[in-house]
């Protein structure tokens, strides 16, 4: 204490003394401004206005410590420490609260008190205190091992009012639950939850960690993009900002792709940035207007070592309390991810997994089976759901099924695996035994398993499958059977997707299943000019339990091959890209990246149901901001530098009848 | 080298074991990518593909070194570049380029290597390559002081191009000037220059340090805060963007105020952010529409503790090139500031103080200046400028005049100081000896120097004399005489601002000097409710070699205050900020922050003239990307599910026809 108390005395005299020397001192003491609230006046002000070390959690401030840290060694130590009322009980004690937890402060009952135990007693919840005081174990049989601080108590020595508060739209405690409208109505409130502190404390933590990484291990430079951008034409999903110019308009980047390639171009060999990117998608769940990316780039880079460079960012990172997490993360083709587990992004927290059974039920006498396995492409498959049988109803399967035919127009079997080996199934009395004994073999079924079995072509089978595999484990999880586990880091490389895929409304034509800047495989690069979809990409997904939460892929560095496929393949206007094209063909090295949805990673991190809960102040599902009212209403007047003008939806006219 | 290679031999092992228990392998080498383009593809593709560190600048990338680290010390080793063609010499040397530097590569001659002879002189400049060889002494005489790297020389080996390159608009050698538009219009060739490299990657190891200092030293977090938020009425200068409900517009932030004082209110205690913010500004000079600021926000803390945060801060992330900055920072009053450099940001790095010569006058028979000084506030004040009479010419002196005469409506009297003590000045024989001589020792003015003089109203002559000192200053340089030292830096303090100041086009109404926030100092806070004008305010700004490069305050944490000081000082309508309102009321904390400028104190640190020359991808001063062409038109239907159309200047309606 006496050596903190040194070293800011020191601190003061230094400024004052070089300050006198020429101009007038500024005031170094401003406790005045809580004057007004202050109980105590009397109290010396100044002697007590820098009792703070010159660094960590309660350094340049008025208080000595954070009421979380406090211990049995504080013990005997006079501490000052503000904070926020969380209870007052018995009018003995004051339960206060800072960011970093929870301490109690003992009210001195003797009569030398009674102006501060008055005050004390007349504090409303969440009202903003000053207390120094000295630290003492609490008595025996009082002590609380659910709270850090449970050893020991602050003995009140002098209380100073800073700030009082009203009733509040509810109370900041863990327990008490409130709606989701309500706490972002209310945000700056909800933000004082251990669990907002939590998650955006570890958010910061995490992207500080990442910063080092990249800065300090691997020498990257930290450049940032602009946001006011070129509008891509048709680019539905950006919003547009109207530029002082009448009819043209900035839009707001999905991401800084071109400029990251363009700062390879540019030589500045290692970027990277936590890059604020913009997408309107009007009301989907759980999506935000403005997501933030660790967007990376390098130069004279193999996808190998992309990943390896992600793969030790996420290791060097990860927040401690979150345990370890094993490199390097294992790799899947998309084929093998397709054919396994029906989706492009696998949750590998459980098994459940694809299983061809076509061959079973080559000589089959069901008939739809028997035309879906003729046709060209076509299969069956099931996947076998580990007492499933045993743990899922009626209602369950029939929500499988309902699944299965709204959203993917096709029927699938429920077979329930029964302790004999029999089958109990509408199909069962269709299947012979060695038919029935060959599937259980095949999908390793045992008796209360539940089999899924549908047939058809393939790329609509394994995706049918892949969305039941992961609808039955959250039905055995509704029926308290445990699938996944919430606190393990399952992460995995999807690699060797196909570099176009056929437009969904027209099927002959192709688009870039990432991005046209995507290089193909180096094995592939004859087939763009011959069959180009089955051209593969140099383009990598990173999924942590079952999310995509990264991609990137090595890009063309190659002028002529980008405009082959800009022209011939994605039949797009080259012009469009001119700057992008005519800055390959200056000397563009080789060079690929990545990015990391940065809110959908720490949401899994700390096991958040929604993207939400790690940011500050997120919007509400249809893009409003609940606390500030935005978006607002703008007087015409006030557009007119922009030259637009509202287009009310009933004042239609000639020009925008059109639907 | 033996090292470096176990190291990632284990590393490429590693993965291949782990997939191959379970999954396909990934192809780990994607060196054919280069194929297409590759002179000797003969040589082994795998055995030389990770032949890098696990970290620093060359990990995991396809070259061992930087052109720039080679030295002495690396004689004999075999090394990998990647780089740029610089220059080609007589066939046998290219000197070959990477953001670190450059490197002499010397070309073998013999017969065994003609082919790669060939290969490397029929490289165009700029073309990227990728170069194996030996590190060699140069031959004694051909060694190159002025290089770093100018001992060595690497014996190539291997040559592999990885990249042609046209004919570019401009050479990438620093000697060569090219226009700013050109600059601007291929900026990723303006990038690979040594000055840019420098100042890009200076601003990303200075904003490291910051964060590190921030975070890791005193705590703080890092929390991002929305770029689309709530218009504020009648705020001109805020970018709109309209959204997918009729009408209803978000508005890119000036700054985050709104949302730092919300985080204190929320417990968050110390805040800090590199944040975007985004003002239309037309076409200022020097201004960007999107520019960065260090954003900071501290519960519990005074003005004395933001402004050592910032000092330690500074000192801490100063650039070891640029010397060592000593703290605290001087600190001078807003009413010193204006009294002796008449300017608010003043240039400490030279005298030319200004003097108020009033009393000199005081019996003097100059009319203007008799009358002058008997009007209220009236005074004459003088500059002295030391060897000005010597340098300066007579179109200088009308160049001051000439300023003060069209910018602030005013006459000067400029007087040179002779050898002998007599003055120079078309006043010269109206000032009797006495009052000269007075004049002389009290400007301290000694032959060959210049006084500028100037009389009428205290607020206008020292603003006017504050520009014409450095206007001076200019002038002198513009001679070859130095004043201010361009290596130096002078960061000053400027404290005890009014709060308020008048309206300039309503002087009898009020406005916030700084902005509506900034908390009264606790010794004046009773003159808001009788001398409003008279209230100083708790606002601190950092001024660095007379720029602006910060500005903060501690805030108003209660309430009632805030409230009184929109509704009755600024006659604002406190509607418009209930939910900051509200917010204060809920057990605000006392709190306070500042923003620092970053790219304007990067420019100033480097020595750029512009902020353009340490933003990657700046605007014009006209707000365009002269790259990509942004802003661009927008068809009419892309804009209709935001519901504008655009106003066209020549399409005027009733509704549109006022200016």
């Amino acid at each position: 204490m006496a050596n903190k108390r040194a070293s800011l005395l020191f601190l003061s005299v230094a400024r004052r003394v070089c300050l006198s020397s020429r101009h007038t001192v500024i005031p170094v003491t401003r406790r005045h401004v809580y004057a007004s609230h202050s109980i105590f006046p009397h109290l010396p002000a100044y002697s007590c206005h820098f009792i703070s070390t010159t660094s960590g959690q309660s350094s340049l401030s008025i208080r000595s410590h954070t009421c979380g840290e406090l211990s049995s060694s504080h013990v005997g130590q006079e501490v000052t420490l503000c904070g926020w009322v969380q209870y007052l009980r018995q009018d003995l004690f004051v339960v206060l609260r800072d960011f970093s937890g929870l301490v109690q402060v003992f009210i001195p009952q003797d009569e030398s008190h009674r102006e501060m135990k008055d005050a004390f007693c007349g504090l409303m919840v969440e009202s903003v205190i000053k207390v120094t005081g000295r630290v003492r174990h609490r008595p025996e049989g009082q002590k609380n091992s659910n709270m850090s601080t449970g050893e020991i108590e602050v003995y009140a020595e002098s209380l100073e009012v800073l700030n009082t508060c009203r009733k509040l739209p509810f109370e900041i405690k863990d327990f008490v639950k409130k709606s989701e409208a309500l706490r972002m109505q209310y945000r700056y409130l909800d933000l004082r939850s251990s669990q907002m502190q939590y998650n955006l404390r570890l958010r910061s933590r995490l992207v500080m960690k990442m910063r080092e990484y990249l800065c300090n291990v691997h020498g990257f430079v930290d450049v940032e993009t602009p946001t006011l951008f070129k509008r891509t034409p048709g680019g539905a999903k950006e919003f547009v900002v109207p530029s002082g110019e009448p009819g043209t308009f900035y839009s707001l980047p999905q991401s800084p792709q071109q400029f990251k390639q363009l700062l390879m171009v540019g030589g500045l060999d290692r970027y990277f940035q936590l890059a604020r990117c913009y997408r309107d998608e009007g009301s989907k769940p759980d999506r935000q207007p403005e997501f933030t990316q660790v967007d990376i780039e390098m130069s004279f880079v193999d996808a190998a070592g992309i990943m390896a460079l992600i793969e030790g960012l996420l290791q060097y990172s990860w927040p401690e309390d979150k345990g370890i997490i094993n490199i390097p993360f294992p790799c899947l083709t998309y084929e093998e991810a397709m054919k396994d587990y029906g989706v492009d992004k696998p949750d590998t927290r459980f098994g459940m997994k694809l299983t061809d059974v076509s061959e079973t039920f080559q000589h089959t006498q069901i008939e739809f089976i028997r035309e879906a396995i003729v046709q060209p492409g076509g299969c069956v498959q099931a996947i076998c759901v580990p007492d499933g049988a045993k743990h899922l109803k009626g209602k369950d399967m029939e929500c499988l099924k309902q699944v299965a035919r709204t959203q993917f127009n096709q029927e699938v079997d429920c077979m329930q695996v029964r302790a004999e080996g029999s089958i109990k199934s509408p199909l069962g009395r269709l299947i012979p035994d060695t038919t029935r004994l060959q599937l259980l073999l095949k999908t390793s079924a045992n008796a209360g398993d539940l089999l899924v079995i549908a047939a058809g072509a393939q790329e609509r089978v394994c995706p049918l499958l892949g969305k039941l595999r992961l609808q039955c484990a959250e039905l055995l999880e509704g029926r308290g059977v445990p699938v996944r586990d919430p606190s393990v880091f399952h992460f995995l490389w999807v690699v060797d997707f196909p570099l176009f895929l056929p437009k969904e409304d027209e099927p002959e034509q192709l688009e870039s299943a990432h991005h046209p800047f995507t290089a193909p495989m180096p094995e592939d690069a004859h087939l763009l000019y011959t069959q180009p979809h089955k051209a593969r990409g140099q383009h990598y997904d990173l999924v942590l339990n079952g999310c995509e939460i990264g991609g990137g892929s090595i890009r063309i560095h190659n002028a002529a091959q980008q405009l082959y496929i800009l022209e011939n393949i994605l039949k797009e206007d080259p012009s469009l890209l001119s700057h992008l094209l005519e800055a390959l063909d200056s000397g563009a090295p080789p060079h690929g990246g990545i990015a990391l949805g940065l809110d959908r990673l720490v949401s899994i991190i700390v096991g958040a149901s929604s993207i939400r809960d790690v940011i500050a102040f997120p919007k509400s599902f249809r893009g409003h901001d609940l606390m500030s009212h935005a978006p607002s209403l703008v007087p015409e007047e006030e557009l007119r530098p922009y030259h637009i003008s509202v287009l009310w939806p009933s004042a239609k006219n000639g020009q925008d009848d059109k639907p």
